[in-house]
């Protein structure tokens, strides 16, 4: 990452201020405002759906749609965010796969604490599938607490008797509700983003009292991921939570789960989203894409290869 | 994998039987026959050159080759093998990348034990680029005891002075003389190809003698890597040097450097080889192509992409 790239990335993060907590709207305002400098790629379609009980935004590329469907997962502590924070990366995995998205609406703390998003991932999936799509043809992704959710709807899927999806891909994913890994440590004076306080404050509004050392809030180290689909888990090394992303990867291998762990060196939490400002987001985001191809199968074809 | 898959793959593998310590020359004629029988892509040109003072492969695409070179490094735990026995690799590395390769022929122990392949390494890299290759259009692959001589050649190469190579991909790499990770025990029983005892006869060959508590021999447990290029490790989850790849990447991250661990279930050392027998090895060549992809810089292309 070059002094520049560095410098354009600090004037965008606009690191929240851990001495002065704000209110929930206004951590959404902000939250929405920075976002919203990421950059939509071009050509994609947009239209809102309905996915369970819960709002939804279908994304689809220019031109006919693959055979293929990821239900995606936007990132925002289980407080903040929308589908529409999350239009960069999921337009991009939708432009490089030639995929359509759902970009699921869930439910957010305070007002709808633990286990609420999850409840409604699992509601999502089952609508889907519901509707007729293939298992097989479908992929979970998302990133930070939407990474989370890859983890816990897939979790939840299994507990309901449904069949797994064809591939996870989580970017800089919240895996740990006791906050144990080293990297929070370890990594606390270079993330740019986050800080304890505001991680424990925000997991708090989340949790509501819920006790953390469950697998549904602490998967990385509580989790059973017997019979969980391949996963590509993408973290960077500046970033409090990498040790969720490095520990999901041991707990899968140690599952029989194929997994990928992919850290890229000096750029910080969900650096996908920059893409056009960071090589580094464009090649992740392209390695991403290769390994949903490689992935989704449809009744049609035994195997979609890039090669 | 299927059954019918680990049935071919167990009927190419003809496990050696440890209690009937084979002469070296059975080793090699041993392995040449196995190797042989993995499929070669159509359209690869090779020719035989010179790489410092050593033979090597040239291996070519169809068509006019794209502006890259791979330094391959074949694998036969120090003892067996050439660049013939790697070609299937080394040619779908070529076919899928659109460079050309370097395949070396480096020697061999017992007749030119420790470190006598590394030297070969290092003098092939330096002749590379002596004759105006530029670095960093220049990536490091290899299999198994080639894998840990990716490495290892990049660790001589920036103790020499000479700039990094691009990228380094590792396929099931052997990177730990004192042969302690946990796999080393724990997939013992499912490793259709190793045993400790012959994973310590071919390790004592070619150490002659060495303490392997040393960078060189362990590099997956004592090597400093700072500055390193992006490495990619991949490995199987039925191979004893699981924990090769999986110390190697936590080392690497911990140094800083790009690293993907690229791990697939139920499948064996070197996958990779079993392209047109199993899914999982053309799926992970293609990421291994995808990611030298994304690596090679030339004078010509600030970025080169495959989204």
């Amino acid at each position: 990452m070059s002094r520049q790239q560095r410098a354009e990335i600090d004037a965008m993060v606009r690191r929240p201020q851990p001495e002065s907590p704000r209110s929930v709207e206004e951590l959404r305002a902000g939250f929405r405002a920075m976002m919203g400098e990421m950059i939509v790629p071009a050509g994609i379609r947009t239209r809102t759906a309905t996915l369970g009980d819960r709002p939804a935004v279908l994304v689809e590329p220019a031109g006919t749609p693959k055979a293929g469907t990821i239900l995606y997962f936007h990132g925002g502590s289980y407080v903040v965010g929308s589908p529409e924070t999350a239009m960069s990366l999921t337009g991009n995995l939708v432009t490089r796969t030639g995929f359509r998205a759902f970009s699921l609406d869930y439910r957010l703390a305070p007002e709808h604490p633990f286990p609420a998003a999850i409840e409604d991932g699992l509601s999502a999936y089952r609508a889907l599938l519901e509707s007729g799509e293939d298992p097989s043809a479908t992929v979970f992704a998302g990133d930070s607490a939407g990474g989370g959710l890859t983890v816990t709807t897939c979790l939840a899927a299994r507990d309901a008797g449904l069949p797994m999806p064809a591939a996870i891909v989580a970017f800089s994913p919240g895996l740990d509700g006791t906050r144990t890994g080293e990297s929070m440590d370890t990594k606390a004076s270079i993330d740019p983003f986050f800080t304890r306080e505001g991680l424990e404050h925000t997991g708090a509004v989340y949790r509501a009292g819920q006790d953390p050392h469950q697998p549904m809030l602490s998967p990385a180290t509580l989790a059973d991921l017997t019979g969980f689909p391949p996963m590509l888990l993408q973290a960077g090394t500046n970033e409090m939570l990498l040790d969720d992303s490095t520990r999901m990867a041991t707990r899968a291998r140690d599952a029989g789960v194929d997994v990928i762990l992919d850290i890229t060196a000096d750029v910080p939490h969900v650096f996908q989203a920059f893409t056009g400002v960071l090589d580094e987001a464009d090649e992740a985001l392209d390695r991403a894409a290769l390994f949903l191809s490689q992935h989704i199968r449809t009744r049609d074809t035994a195997r979609t290869s890039a090669g």
